[in-house]
């Protein structure tokens, strides 16, 4: 339940690891205005639930999905949800938290309202439902087309529901939400004989809208419908059994989605699928052996559990999938997967995913990029798409980095040329995100782009890691131009305040200048100057020798960390939310800035400031997320973070070290072997790292590499209630920066 | 330019036979109440043009398409049509019928308020344009996606589009119109250089919806446009060239549509395009040779041409297709054709089919109904469909009998036996068209259906094609059952008033009963039961027998050409026009009446009555159709007639024999052979068939066999002023009948 609760965004429901169903409670269906609050559906303080639906995205900042809300009803049918105040007002029902059971792959809870107790599990493609009902009501299915997480007039452009000869009802419905004109269709079977069905069209039709069959007689008027506002409802009289209910989905047709039920689940044996769910999130939990303090421990799998989660399949079993030019394609030799939230992942979720994955998911990432890249309407890379659909949300061309992290680590089966020039194509398209004026003067103008000093340090990394795997393919010409791109972060870093800085075409910074204004037209992205400033990281080096030392970085540092700040200044602005000082832990353009102390030679301070955000900003209940998940990248963070390093700079294929929060940790490493993590000495007093040891010698810098990890071995931490301010200190100690680099003439 | 006047509804643009598009000028859009009138997008009578948009029907009785309006302005560009009598108001334009050229395969007009010459043809999938604007003016193209023949608010489910890297437009469209969800496709290329183009939504949009990227940061925002009310304005500066514009669709995809575009049209050339539509026309046009005065030479040739139009193409150039079920197929062996007026065209548009087109022609037809039952949603034929989408339009399943008539004569290449499988499947599905109570009484009750009689009378003669097919094939169980459901006539037939009338559940005939009675629940479909109660094609002496003899029916043919009607009396009901009586020529379910006379004997009173309806219901003159031409079943009515026989009853091979209207003709037949048509003495006051020769000698009958014209040869017709009272007057020598079959014992 652990994200359930503010601004988490998670979902209680079930599902398997990268399972295209997220069958989950819906507690509210609010107006776009509202969404943010509501973006995985539920909500922990919510007091009614809705009903079921088949898809939710785990932690997203914006909303969509909540397709095929199924509730059931034991008694008399209503067709609009109600008033939460209200009993029986509507189909909502009451709930209580006590009856909740939340498991990987496993939810239940009892209606209330109804005296119905609700249980789901999932395979890939398949929501299954199990509903006990009060064996002297008539038991309803209502299946409400209308419902849609995030919900306004007009956001169904289009749907249908069938009952076919068989007793299999299909339909499908087409959506304007966050990707424009989704289409998803669903099959559903149900375990007890049917003994009515009604078909309703809620939305009142425009006058002039008129079909032209004598109602009645054809067969698209009593077994089929199509509309609006369609609401199903499937009868089976008072039952003496539990009706199991299971609904395929498919982004590709109803004949897809009922393959796919066939494909994956062939009976009724709820607890059976339930078992296979179980399994398989064990398995897949089972990829790290963590000792910890239990609140940590439960925190830490968690993470994991979120962490396993997206980019979703996106594709039916027989590979088939609904690409960005909203065609059907087919996979080869990959699963098409979706739900790619890059701004967020590129940064530790998909590293991570490279570490305890199996080389095969990052093939199905990188592959699913460039089929995406191919089929794009302007021949681009994914910037946030999901089920196969982009949706232009945040900046930069962040499917890059993790293309190029891939690549550099040698993990995932692609071919490494044409995802070079897929990122290229990606990187030099003028009308995407004002990359023609980037290119032209080395930022992107404040004048008409009110993120635009983000973009600019968001593209100059983005544009490094071309460089780095670019000069690894012997492709020199690129690896030069976009080397000497990487280095636009220094246009828009004003050395007369210190601050990155809004520049205007004119070639002047835009004032006033506040580097703590936030939000539309400030220039920031979900933040301000104080976090923003500090994002080069594939030179650090550089901005330390611009500021003046390492101690100009530790001292804005400190001062970004220890600012005080009205906790109602940013109350407006979405996605700000785990403030310690100006740092922003429940957003990502913070989730590197403790880690730079170890740039300027004081990994000690970083070692401080982990513990003082760890123990702030993470625990093991509904409210324990401060931010939004963002489809496990907060995740991802915590489970670096604990085990005493993170990943910068995806395309370094360095770690950088911090400090660990576990007393043990085993990965089992996708190539059978393993490594360990110890921590002697793990205590609350103890917050710095007195000595690190790789495989039995003292490691004397602050980073690892890849390679190290993924040979095995043992990583073996002795904490201290002292900080060490010998270790890791010198320019070599340090990890990557491109300028250092540059001057050793090295290529690590 | 036939049938552009008041009701007749073909459309005087630019298409090639069996063409996937028609282009040609919209000159009113009219929400549902008035788009009968505008079924064409165009009417003789109108004054102003709003632009050129690529798909018509030709003679429909209900209307839909007008996609991809395309409208050329020199000077300033107005984004709405305008008001009719506010020149300039608008983008629409004048226009004057003295600038006007309606050739096959081409369509010139001027447009008055732009000085600009607009020329438009075709090849099958792609509409090719060319506009000479004036030299001082700037040129523009607007293409109003929102635009469509019947309009209303919300037509417009989805649409969109994209400016290409390469100057390629390209787009789509999603409408709920007379089929619902209907999407096409489209690509559009341009001869001149574009100077600029712009992109707007006009529908306001709902509060809730908002876009989530930076506007004017993404791609989506300066080359793309999604949305429900679109426009593009496409720019070209001051033009010396004519440009020419060249617009393909696709009912697949935008890439469907360029692949459409790159194979039938390479260049600019517009007069070699036109040329080529017009060799093609030629080449159909020549299958038959006319002598005949003028005026009905002129008809003749322009009733050909109409039935020359659909079923039309509706796959792409490489045979894929979207069906039924909306998904893509794949044509193969085959070209999916689609626009099926079935009601109309079963009668004698498809069985011309068989006459004058290749069998290959027959093929498509039966193979495209064929494919569509296994891909319909319900597993049955279609019956009114266009775009390979259903509309539930009309009654019948009339499907079967163009199939059955193309089994029994032998022409097409497909399954018989899956063929005979489609015709049975939903010649029993309950669900439709109350079929389930029909199978169980015999007939469909009135109760809940207010075209009961019409439709249990054309069940009865569908349900005996599948007889006669299914004994050919020696499905003796299928024949049977058929043949008994081909009596159910009978049970609504009400021997007391000599009357098909509407009956009960229960048994009981509805009363009070009307014969005069039409329009909705008079229990008959666009008629009454003065035109029904003469509907059994398969059995008309069977009804003799009812009624007590050949007088009867002749008394009663007679009381219904000579009642006294009052015109304003169904000047509600649509489609009744073109009255005689309580004959209406204007409408399918007189077609056969004329020649029920032969059936009892009196051949000359047919005769007296086929010269009645054709002059007066005929004329080479924009208002020279009475009613809708009905995808050509009016037009093929007048060419059968016109050669001296008609189809009364398809799936008996014959030919029921009237008179001719001609001097001569000579239809070229697919098999190579020749079959002339002579006639001598033929006069206004000849009105009567003196004597008939086939191949020379007397023919004692009054039908001919599909196998004798095949054959090759001669029918000689010899006029006369007064009737030959003795020819055909035998029971013997009268067109087929199944109980006199039944009796003789023969299989004719």
């Amino acid at each position: 339940m652990i994200g359930t609760g503010p601004e988490g965004h998670t979902f209680p429901g079930a599902t398997v690891p990268f399972g295209m169903v997220q069958l989950s409670p819906d507690t509210q269906i609010r107006p776009f205005k509202q969404s943010y609050k509501w973006a995985a559906g539920y909500r922990y303080e919510d007091t009614t639930i809705l009903g079921f639906s088949h898809t939710h995205f785990s932690g997203a900042g914006h909303s969509d999905l909540g397709d095929f809300l199924v509730q059931p009803i034991a008694g008399d049918v209503r067709l609009e949800p109600g008033e939460i105040d209200t009993p029986g007002s509507g189909y909502r029902s009451r709930f209580h938290h006590e009856t909740e059971k939340a498991e990987p792959g496993y939810y239940a809870v009892t209606l209330d309202d109804y005296a119905v107790r609700a249980e789901l599990t999932a395979t890939t493609r398949v929501g299954v439902h199990r509903y006990t009902f009060p064996a002297d009501k008539t038991a309803h299915l209502l299946l409400d087309m209308r419902s849609s997480i995030y919900n306004y007039t007009g956001k169904v452009l289009w749907s249908s529901i069938r009952l076919r000869a068989d007793g299999t009802v299909t339909g499908m419905r087409e959506t304007r939400g966050w990707a424009p004109a989704r289409q998803l269709y669903f099959a559903m079977r149900f375990s007890q004989p049917l003994a009515g069905h009604e078909l309703y069209d809620r939305e009142p039709l425009p006058q002039e809208y008129k079909g032209f069959a004598t109602p009645g007689t054809s067969p698209a008027d009593t077994q089929a419908i199509m509309g609006r506002g369609l609401i199903g409802v499937f009868d089976f009289g008072e039952l003496e059994q539990p009706l199991v209910v299971k609904v395929a989905i498919s982004p590709v047709s109803e004949d897809g989605a009922i393959a796919n039920l066939d494909a994956e689940v062939s009976g009724f044996d709820f607890d059976a699928v339930r078992e296979q769910a179980r399994q398989a999130w064990e398995k897949e939990l089972s990829v790290v052996d963590i000792k910890a303090d239990p609140a940590m421990r439960k925190s830490l799998y968690t993470a994991l559990y979120h962490a396993l989660m997206a980019p979703s399949v996106a594709m039916d079993e027989d590979g088939r999938y609904r690409g960005p030019d909203y065609q059907v394609h087919k996979a080869e030799g990959f699963n098409f997967v979706s739900a790619f939230s890059l701004w967020d992942t590129y940064r530790a979720e998909q590293p991570l995913m490279t570490l305890i994955e199996p080389p095969s998911r990052t093939t199905d990432v990188v592959r699913s990029l460039l089929v995406s890249q191919k089929e794009s309407p302007f021949g681009i890379l994914p910037i946030w798409q999901f089920q196969g659909l982009e949706t232009w949300c945040m900046i930069g061309y962040h499917a890059v980095p993790e293309i190029a992290d891939a690549y550099m680590k040698g993990v995932g089966n692609f071919d490494a040329k044409e995802a070079l020039d897929a990122m290229v194509a990606s990187a030099t398209y003028a009308p995407y995100g004002h990359l023609g004026e980037y290119m032209k003067l080395g930022y992107v103008p404040v004048d008409n782009d009110g993120e635009a000093a983000s973009k600019t340090v968001e593209y100059a990394f983005d544009d490094w890691t071309i460089s780095r795997m670019a000069r690894k393919l012997g492709r020199m010409d690129v690896a030069d131009t976009f080397e000497k791109r990487a280095e636009n972060w220094r246009n828009v870093f004003n050395t007369q305040t210190g601050f990155l800085q809004p520049k205007k075409a004119d070639g002047s910074f835009r004032e006033p200048f506040d580097p703590a204004q936030a939000g539309a037209q400030s220039g920031f992205t979900e933040g301000n100057s104080w976090q923003y400033s500090w994002y080069q990281p594939q030179d650090e080096a550089g901005l330390i020798r611009l500021l003046g030392g390492d101690q100009k970085l530790v001292d804005k540092l400190d001062a970004m960390f220890d600012a005080k700040v009205d906790p109602k200044r940013y109350a407006d602005v979405e996605d700000i939310a785990g403030m310690i000082g100006q740092y922003i832990h429940g957003n990502e353009p913070s989730h590197h800035l403790a880690y730079l102390y170890d740039y300027a030679g004081q990994p000690w301070r970083s070692q401080e400031r982990l513990k003082q955000i760890v123990d702030s900003q993470y625990r093991p209940a509904p409210d324990g997320l401060v931010g939004n998940d963002d489809l496990g990248q907060m995740s991802a963070w915590l489970l670096f973070t604990a085990f005493g390093f993170y990943p910068v700079a995806p395309g370094t294929n360095e770690y950088v070290i911090g400090r660990p929060f576990v007393e043990e940790a085993t990965l089992h490493l996708p190539n059978g072997k393993q490594f360990h993590m110890v921590t002697d000495n793990l205590s609350g007093t103890n917050r710095y790292v007195g000595k690190v040891m790789l495989n039995g010698k003292p490691l004397t810098r602050s980073y690892l590499r890849h390679e190290e990890i993924m040979a095995g071995g043992e990583l073996h931490f002795v904490m201290s209630a002292v900080p060490n301010k010998t270790w890791a200190t010198s320019p070599e100690a340090r990890p990557f920066s491109q300028s250092i680099a540059d001057k050793a003439g090295e290529s690590r």
